[in-house]
Order: C-alpha cells, then sequence, then structure tokens
C-alpha cells in the first residue's frame, strides 16, 4: 500500500495542513505508535487486532470449511462487523463466487433469497461474537427452518463463529456443531484477518496466507514516523484535515471490486471514531461512477468533504474497439482500464484545482496480499486516529440505547429506553 | 408519502429547528412554491422534471420495449442519472428481474459481467442525454462487440434513449434503432419517471402506469404551505437543519429493496444542491444493518448529521419460528418484520433522546405507486431545498473540469486542465 498525501498539504488545499505542523505531528505519531505497540504486545482489548497476522491460525480455518467444500452457495448470517468483512473478501477476490450475507432482518429481502436458494447445496456460516445478536439469530432461526422444511440435515451444514458463552455457543454444544472461536480482544470491526470473515473467503476460493502475508507485511512498516509509515501517513494525515473543518472522508475506490471495501471502511471508520463529539464521517463512493453523483458536491459543496482516491496499478484488460463513432474515435483500440485511470487522475486533479484535499492510496492491484495490506493499513491507521483525536476507539457506546430499546418493545420487560419510544413528538405532514 | 418533522424541531434536537422559524420559513415556501409552479407550468429547464408525471408517454415507452419481451435480461449502459433511476426501479420493484447496470468503465467487472451473460437472451438499453459521454459510449462499443461476436444482431436488441442530436442519435439513425427522446428540459437526475429509466422498469414487469399515477397525487400536494404538502416538509426541514449545523443527511430506508434508492436519492441531493459552498451532504445508508456501522457516529459523533428515516407500512411476512434458544425466546412466533419496525422505532427514539434529529418518511408499502410518490416527492423536495438555498438545482458545472482533463489526456489536445494533472504535488509514503 502507497500513501500519497501531497494534495492534503497546504500547498494545495485550502485549508491544507501546512508542512510544518505535520512536522509536528509527527512527535505525536511517534507516541500514539509507543501506545500502539505495548497493546499489541500484550494483545490488549482492541490492539490485539492488529497482532492478526501473527496469532490467526489459516489452517484452523480451511479445515473448518472443508466438510462444507461441496456446497456452492455459502449464506453468512451476521449484522456490522460479523458479515462485512465476509462481504468484502469476497466481493473483492472472488466475485463469482455465490456469497449470500443475511445481514438485514428485511422480511421481503430474506424471503426473496430464500425462495431463490438451493438449500441442498448451501452452507451457512453463523456469526455473532455475544452469541446473542437478535438480528443474527433471528435469521438463523428463519434459516434453520428452511433446511428442515427442505429435509436438508442443517447440523451437516452450519459453521458457527461466536465467543466462549452465549447462545449460539450452547446451541453449537448441543448439536455437536463446528465453531470457530472469535479472537480475544478483537472487535467486530476489526475481525476481517480472523475466523470471522476468513471462513467465507476460504470457501470462496481465496487463498488466505497470501492475504494473511499481506497483512503481516503492512504490519511490519508500522514504525514512529508518518513519513515512513503508509498507515500511519493516511490516519494521521485524516484527523489534520478533520480538525482543520474536513469532517467527511469520502472513500471512493476506482474498483468496482472494492465497493464493499468502502462499506467496511465506513464502519470502521464511523464506529471506532465517532465519539465524544469527535470522529470523521465516512461516507461510500466508486470511481468513476459516482463522478457523476457526488463529485459535484466534493467540489462546491461547503469544504467538509476529503476524498480518499484507490487504485489498484494494475487491472484486467477490456479492450475498447475501434469506432468510427464521431467524436469518440480517440477511445477506440485503448482499453476501459485506460479510460478509467484517466479519469482518476483527472478527478484527483479537479479536486486540487478546486483546493479541496485528496489521499491517494495505491495497491498493486486486487488481489489477496494487497487486499491484506489494504485492510490491515485502514485498521492501523484507524487505531492511530483514535489516538490522535483520543477517544474510546475500541468502544461502541451510543449503539446500546438503541438495542436496550428494541430489547424493551420486543420482550415486554418496561426499560426507560422502551418507554421513550411511546413519547415521540410527531409533527405529521401527509 | 407523509412525512414527519418532530423530532427536527428544538423540542428534541438540539440545535433543533423552533416552532416560530417554521413558520416565517413558510413564507419563504409560499414564494418558492409560486416559482416552482411557474417553471413546471412554463416546462422551464429543471422544472419541467415535476410535469412529468403529466407529460410522459407510457404507451410509447412500452411499445418501445415490446420487441425486446423475449430477453430475460436487460443491461443498461449508462452513468449517474442515466442509470440510477433504472437501478432504482428494478431493484425496488423486481428485484427477481436481471437487470444489469453497467455504469462504470472498470475492466474487471465489465468483462466479468460480459462473461456470464447469455447474449442470446440479452438487450441492450444505452442512455446517454448527450449521445456523447464516454463512458458510456465505450461501454457500447464492447458490450456491442460482444454481440457481434456471439452471432447475435445487437440492432435488433438495442433500444437508445438520448437527445436530439449527438453520437448516439446518428448511430441509432444509421441502424435504425428505435429511439426514445430524452424529456426536454429534464436534467438526468430528475428524469427517473421518463423514457430514461422508465424502459428498465417496463422490461421488469412493473406497472407504469401505477408509477406515474403514484407521482401525479403526490404532484397534486404540492401547495404554498409546507405544513401541507410532504414534499415540501421534507425539503423546508433539510435546509433548516442544514442551516443549523446539520450538514449531512443519512438516508437511511428500513427496506433492502430501497439501498438503491438512497444512491438515487445521493446523487439527487448533491448535484443539485452542493454548489457556491452551500447544500448538504446525502449519505447512503439502510436499516437495520447501519445501526451497527452509521449509528455510533450519528449520534455520537459531531453534531452535523440527519437522519432521514423511510419505511413501508405493510411488509412480507417471513415468521421467526418458535424456539427455546435461552434469551431469545421472546423472539420466536413473530415476524422478521415486527423485528425490523421496532428497531427503527427504536434507532429513532435513540437519536432523540441524543438531541440528534430525524426525519420520519413513511409510503404505505414499496410497489408502484407508493415508489412513484416517494421519488416525486423527493424531486419536489430537492427543487424546493435549491430555491431556498438559493443555488441553481439544475446544472453541475462543478463536474466539467473533471471532463475537460479526462478530454484532453485521452484525446490528445492540449488543455490547461489536462497539463494541470502533470503538476500534482507529490508526498509519497510507502
Amino acid at each position: 500500500m502507497r500513501v500519497d498525501i501531497g494534495n492534503a498539504l497546504a500547498a494545495e488545499a485550502t485549508p491544507g495542513i501546512p508542512r510544518d505542523a505535520l512536522d509536528t505531528l509527527d512527535e505525536r505519531v511517534a507516541a500514539a505508535h509507543e501506545r500502539i505497540e505495548r497493546g499489541i504486545e500484550a494483545r490488549e482489548h482492541g490492539y490485539a487486532a492488529l497482532a492478526l497476522p501473527e496469532t490467526v491460525d489459516t489452517d484452523e480455518i480451511r479445515a473448518a470449511v472443508e466438510p462444507l467444500s461441496d456446497c456452492e452457495t455459502l449464506v453468512t448470517v451476521g449484522i456490522g462487523g460479523s458479515a462485512l468483512g465476509a462481504a468484502t473478501l469476497c466481493d473483492a477476490l472472488s466475485p463469482e463466487f455465490d456469497s449470500v450475507v443475511l445481514d438485514n432482518v428485511d422480511p421481503d429481502e430474506t424471503s426473496r433469497v430464500l425462495s431463490e436458494l438451493d438449500v441442498e447445496r448451501t452452507a451457512m456460516h453463523v456469526v455473532s461474537r455475544s452469541g446473542t445478536t437478535a438480528e443474527t439469530l433471528a435469521t438463523f432461526l428463519v434459516l434453520r427452518e428452511a433446511f428442515e422444511r427442505a429435509g436438508v440435515d442443517w447440523t451437516d451444514r452450519t459453521l458457527v463463529t461466536t465467543g466462549e458463552e452465549g447462545n449460539l455457543r450452547a446451541l453449537a454444544d448441543q448439536h455437536g456443531l463446528p465453531v470457530l472461536d472469535v479472537p480475544s480482544g478483537v472487535p467486530g470491526r476489526f475481525s476481517v484477518l480472523s475466523s470471522v470473515a476468513l471462513p467465507a473467503a476460504a470457501m470462496a476460493g481465496a487463498d488466505l496466507e497470501a492475504l494473511v502475508a499481506g497483512a503481516r507485511s503492512e504490519s511490519e512498516t508500522l514504525s514512529d514516523s508518518l513519513f515512513s509509515c503508509p498507515a500511519y501517513a493516511y490516519g494521521a494525515t485524516s484527523y489534520a484535515l478533520a480538525l482543520r473543518g474536513w469532517r467527511v472522508n469520502a472513500m471512493c475506490p476506482y474498483a468496482e471490486s472494492l465497493e464493499t471495501f468502502a462499506e467496511w471502511f465506513a464502519q470502521l471508520w464511523a464506529e471506532s471514531l465517532g465519539k465524544d463529539g469527535l470522529g470523521q464521517l465516512p461516507t461510500r463512493a466508486v470511481g468513476a461512477t459516482d463522478q457523476h453523483s457526488q463529485l459535484q458536491y466534493w467540489r462546491a459543496g461547503p469544504r467538509d468533504t476529503m476524498v480518499t482516491l484507490v487504485r489498484p496499478d494494475e487491472r484486467a484488460s477490456c479492450p475498447i474497439p475501434e469506432t468510427d463513432l464521431e467524436g469518440i474515435g480517440y477511445l477506440g483500440g485503448t482499453d476501459l482500464g485506460t479510460l478509467l485511470d484517466t479519469e482518476f487522475d483527472a478527478t484527483e486533479a479537479s479536486l486540487a484545482a478546486a483546493g479541496r484535499p485528496t489521499v491517494r492510496v495505491e495497491i498493486d492491484r486486487v488481489d489477496e496480499r494487497a487486499l491484506g495490506e489494504l485492510l490491515y493499513g485502514m485498521e492501523a491507521a484507524c487505531v492511530l486516529a483514535g489516538e490522535l483525536f483520543d477517544v474510546e476507539t475500541f468502544t461502541q457506546p451510543a449503539v446500546e440505547w438503541g438495542k436496550r430499546a428494541a430489547g424493551g418493545l420486543l420482550g415486554g420487560e418496561e426499560t426507560t429506553e422502551a418507554a421513550r419510544v411511546g413519547e415521540k413528538t410527531r409533527l405529521v405532514v401527509e
């Protein structure tokens, strides 16, 4: 992973980061790095995620999915960090593999998916750290019934990833299901390189060792200066831009296969940094498509959005045939990739010309190794940004209120939160 | 469409809209409405979009797709407003129909789509208002070659929607292709209820008349007060919140089938309002999934994001089986829809309890009529917000710079913009 922060400097962006401010910030990066290193070594909660390239057992994961290898479809049942990692890996590395992610409790969507599913050829991976996530367990119950109705033994087709306790663990023990442990100290949104998401990648035929090797090589760049560590360069620059008013970070890969990566990033960034009135709002985009959607705002709206432009150096070839169509003859004989790369350059320059900051992130190609670098790099960037913002990177306290409200409403318990739901102020226009 | 702005008022949100400020704003709404009505009646550029329920010819559109009715797959070739409308309609109304949208120039993705396409059974709809959009024409050339290679007469399978002039019009004339006119005065992002997007909906089996009837009924609510017009209530509230610092609008339907609608909305809102340093940044979300991703930021990050919560009153039934799983017995015997609706209520209350504004938008169900209401309502809301911000709602000037740069680089022309690309400031960390 290479990170180019040139267009975030004061020379280009208004306001941008003065070069000497970057040097001052680098002293804080050094201190933060020391903290992070200590956390990694002690496998502290959260920091343990950055040790995954050393601690993950890919043999165990491959062995766990081996009995499911004759299945053509994998349904991942999970939500948030229990689903986005698997979706990111499958969409990037094996878009042709039939990976279905049930990460919502929409009855229309779930019914439709079930009606199209060839249950005879389907495996399911149920993922919940706590083992008590209402959405995940509800969907599991629905899916299990579909297996039973089709006369398929669901216990032969189900892999579970969960923590040491909870309903899912009890269920797995009761039915003798294979279980992978959620790694200790690794929050869901930092768990892509673990038993949470790697089983789906293995089912999809991805090379787990190359993924982990990519992550490991990125981990080896962690050092006490943002000028020698791409991940820290990204995290520190995003933080410094947020301080200067660029409170939104539009993650815009120029590769369709990385569209889900942008969603994964959004969860990582929003849930880790969005607290105490601080943080930076991630938004998801994809180039070149969003040039015809979001670009107008990025370039001419309020000065609040930095754009992260991600691209692979190498792409597949898809030649554009020669044409005598007037005015576009120049396209003929080139390649879609040339067009896409040119639009990348043009958009980057266009934002720079308007004084809007961008950061360029480049990877060699969309493959296991580069994706391992990118995912690990963004996680390390996020942990660094959390240190700089001085927030609790690894918690998500604001999510709890709604959980208590929903639990109260559904479970019939009288909680303060559930009571609040009935007190809504209404001003309805119809 | 019903709009509930109760949670945007000062009684709930901090800062929220004081009730008397809303009354003052309503005087501006009345003036803006007069301007909008005048624009609609005179079919002025942009405003003409709001006349589509009266002017669109659904018979003509159905007749145009009739010769393609034996095709099982429709590939829409277009970008931005030429693609998002079709994708929105197909994903919401006929998720089982095989609609493929090629709205990027990614060689990996395009090659993959082509390799999976049964060309014998495929039709294509090529959409470009100008008839000169580089991305669209490049993709068309690639797709046409795939037809030729398979020995399929592409001229029998191609429908074109374009303006009166340009390459696409010339091509259609040359090969005798059926052509639908882009309606006059309707910008791409406002063209969903026209020959741009309705052909895809017709191919997918949707009821065009019901869609248009829904839009028409929403158009009949346009009036001189936000208190009697749901669309204006939405537009005025979003504007008033943006003024008070809520510069981001997270569009969060609680329905997977409306996920693409959120993308459509994002283009509408970003490109129409994001200019002169003004506007409101739309971001895309989906409930309940994003409760485990974006919610932490919405509730505890900087006070900058209002959340639009959209839900249908009716959903399909997907019962949750009874269970003896400990702790979640309360879920058994209910329905996924009950769970989803409860999470909607809980999230709304959770944000209100934190003083963060939300707007609730309700439709009867996800069907043609309600979608017509919703799409038209959001367009009218956007036009109103444009009047209140006093920006040029129907232009997208900031997109042009990049187009000139890309055109210069690819076409070999020496433009100022192309030259700027080579002058990039670099600070690379690797």
